[in-house]
């Protein structure tokens, strides 16, 4: 991917060119994903002639989508809901830690094979480190929810070195399953467990802008105490209600946008194999955030 | 496809965003065409939430494009080299004078069908009269060459009403075909003839840059003279050897600009329901073959 001096690409009134190489965003419904802004804002600043756009894709079409990848020669795919598992036939190869999950979240060419990968677990890791420098390794970790995003963070934590893993879900099922991804450092729990953990991280879209759960806590703050760190991985709002309980409390919190950031981020440098201006891209997901409110 | 204000979007870092609506070229090569560049100079002057792409297609991937233009519910299609026949199996219709001429070079949902059209050239008769105040109506035409431009050619100057459709070409078989296109008014000529017409056209690539025509004139100045009027397909240069002789002449003449211009504003209008910026487009056509040379 070359790059022509910063942005002057993007500035005429005629870009993207007959030149311009094509990622794509799949999914259905896709008009809602962040990444095209994301990666369009991170390709704007490095002045790469390459655009991000979202294709529709329903579910009987994810077929015709990846031959449509191959065809086209796209430059990678992200991938979202609700292709994530039913993407993985149609790939070439994919990573350990998806086939661990089950789960794509984005695609990238390694020589001729189309490889998916699923990063949002790591990405939530990386977020911690970065953007609220809280290491996870050695702490308890009380996670709450047991779904695709919960399970792609309890192995990722597992993976960092965390202490414990405590899965905290109503449905006892997909808990023990999640719990099961982080090995024998993970357990299934109460929510009164989560005043034992270090770090307690809200897998699950309750509270989220929009949806039924809005307005709404995952937790009880009673369980919550100064010295934790809470984390939310909503970002619509970009203060959460479990956000606003904790603060309250005189707790660190922080948001989802960072686990966005650093997902995309991921996929980003898999495409064009240049480090992701991560604060550009962090300023795009939060300005289109405060927009769509 | 809703206006915002004109081009705020486009000032964004972060465009296009999950919510643009995405149109393609497809061909291969793909790289040189000018139709994105011409689609999103006019897209960005009305401020229309609308990308165009260029995806390379290779002969074989046809089938995999349509099924994903379909799928992707890509606004339209352009359509290029080597594409313009064998698409026509994978549409659900084609106007009438796509069937006539066997070939499509664009692409637009009437309803839920996908119906392949073919403008060049409708646009190269518009282009005569909005860019040059050339009437071919009652005309004696001389039409140098017998491809698919020519035949396209030959059609839309019967269908404007030409008096006579002089096909000049070194093959025989293929000028005979490109002649009856122009009906009862068609004919096949020698070069010589080109000194009857009112009206001269050349449709074969010779004089095109980057070629082993280039530099080269497709007709001997000795059949042009003053009151003619000579107008090339080739647009890159801008000034072609043949305009160069009939300019020295002081013969009136054109370049393919307005063709190219005239048809991406016809598929721009099938897609959008907007009229095409026609100035926008010439500008941003203009523009773009200049950066080239």
């Amino acid at each position: 991917m070359s790059s022509s001096e910063e942005g002057a690409l993007h500035q005429s009134w005629a870009w993207p060119t007959g030149a311009t190489r094509v990622a794509a965003v799949i999914g259905d419904p896709v008009s809602h994903s962040l990444s095209p802004v994301l990666h369009n804002a991170a390709i704007r600043r490095l002045g790469l002639d390459l655009v991000v756009v979202a294709l529709r894709t329903t579910k009987p079409g994810i077929g015709t989508a990846i031959a449509a990848a191959r065809e086209f020669g796209l430059v990678g795919l992200m991938v979202t809901m609700p292709h994530k598992q039913a993407i993985m036939e149609h790939l070439d190869a994919v990573t350990e830690r998806a086939q661990r999950l089950k789960s794509v979240n984005y695609v990238y060419w390694e020589g001729d094979k189309l490889v998916g990968d699923s990063v949002d677990g790591a990405a939530l890791v990386d977020s911690l480190r970065t953007d609220y420098e809280v290491q996870v390794r050695g702490k308890a970790v009380a996670l709450l929810g047991s779904g695709g995003a919960a399970r792609s963070i309890a192995l990722a934590l597992a993976d960092a070195g965390a202490a414990s893993v405590c899965v905290i879900s109503r449905n006892l099922q997909t808990a023990s399953a999640a719990a099961d991804l982080a090995g024998s450092l993970g357990y299934v729990g109460v929510s009164a467990d989560a005043a034992q953990a270090d770090v307690v991280i809200n897998a699950t879209p309750v509270g989220m802008a929009g949806t039924s759960l809005s307005g709404l806590s995952p937790l009880s703050v009673d369980y919550l105490h100064k010295g934790q760190f809470v984390c939310d991985i909503v970002y619509n709002p970009l203060v959460t209600p479990l956000m606003e309980l904790a603060t309250a409390k005189g707790i660190s919190c922080g948001n989802g946008v960072g686990m966005l950031v650093h997902a995309v981020a991921t996929a980003f440098e898999a495409w064009t194999g240049i480090p992701a201006p991560l604060e550009e891209m962090q300023a795009a997901a939060r300005a289109e955030t405060l927009r769509r409110v």
